[in-house]
């Protein structure tokens, strides 16, 4: 028997990677040469990819993987639409960031998987290039033009906010997820467990925005 | 040698997968159910899988699937531009009469394919279920709402007239293609093979408008 919490974060995972698969695929469009659209559509086929995989484990646990995934549906959608990307270098920041914050995440909570779950996980994570591809072609645009980074800078600070508020909304909405934490560190009350996930959350982010060559 | 034709024929179906793959994630994103974005986004996926088989075997040729792709690209976005649907049924209609038409296109040219091309093409283009999922979805849309069936039958029509017009600027600019079909009779015109080629596409987009239960 497969715990709740568990189905609950393949499905959230799932999501998750449809969604990036989609966002990913919309930015090929907006690429500014064949060669990038070529290689941004590759990444997006990867996130198809990752979803594909977690869906046939999802199958393989016994779990329709529509029912899984339709509790974090709201959520995700909602934090898409706040943040569309109006150009190809805001695409880009928001997937790396997206990225980077949705791996801290699951490398969080990893601890609560079964192995082969957690090797899962790990996989459909693990960097594919598109970090080293994001991160060239943002400092590229931005190394002469102080108003771009000051406006992507803008636009990677409102990543973490919505993330956050949209995790509170499937948090309170899925509490399965939310008392994962709290069962690790009985000491802890949930909301104190919680506040220290979001700031880790927070110094990974704000690496990364440094990495960007951003302020946070 | 590969002809220039070969190549040309590849590096335009390469990157009508590519915008097919863009499209139907984008579709995916309109989906009316968890359900239906989930099939969509496999087509999409599909269609991505196609892109890279094509690619490949340009590599294969010693060609750079950029340079191969790269003439298309104008006629291939403004037929995309001028088509935005705007709903999930548009889309179907969209990419249901479009694979449509460049199915029966490339049924016709493919006696100009040596026999490795021509199976890749076939393969490529050999229908996985697109077609019976769309339909499907369609006709239960159109079949009590006639104001519905008239708008969708209006978009279906628009297609075939986009195509043509875009496919003649791609000819203009690439008369390899368009002299491939001057090269098959000898008795005949270029303007005489040309008109053939269209009105045994329009015999075809005729029968697909049909079976959506459109008069076209």
């Amino acid at each position: 028997m497969t715990s709740p919490a568990v189905v609950d974060l393949l499905g959230l995972l799932a999501y998750g990677e449809l969604s990036s698969f989609e966002q990913m695929a919309a930015d090929a469009q907006k690429a500014p040469s064949l060669e990038d659209k070529a290689a941004m559509s590759k990444f997006a086929s990867g996130e198809f990819e990752h979803y594909n995989r977690i869906t046939t484990r999802l199958k393989g646990l016994g779990v329709d993987p529509v029912e899984a995934m339709q509790p974090f549906a709201g959520a995700l959608d909602a934090y898409h639409k706040q943040l569309v990307p109006s150009n190809w270098l805001e695409g880009l920041v928001k997937s790396y960031i997206g990225e980077g914050i949705a791996s801290d995440f699951y490398r969080e909570v990893s601890k609560f998987l079964d192995n082969e779950t957690a090797q899962l996980v790990d996989d459909v994570l693990s960097d594919n290039g598109f970090a080293d591809f994001a991160i060239e072609r943002i400092r590229a645009a931005c190394e002469n033009d102080a108003i771009m980074a000051g406006r992507l800078a803008l636009w990677g600070r409102r990543m973490m906010g919505e993330m956050i508020a949209q995790a509170a909304v499937a948090a309170t909405e899925r509490m399965t997820l939310a008392q994962l934490f709290a069962s690790d560190e009985q000491n802890n009350s949930l909301a104190d467990d919680l506040n220290g996930l979001v700031n880790r959350l927070t110094v990974g982010h704000a690496r990364r925005m440094d990495v960007l060559g951003f302020a946070s």
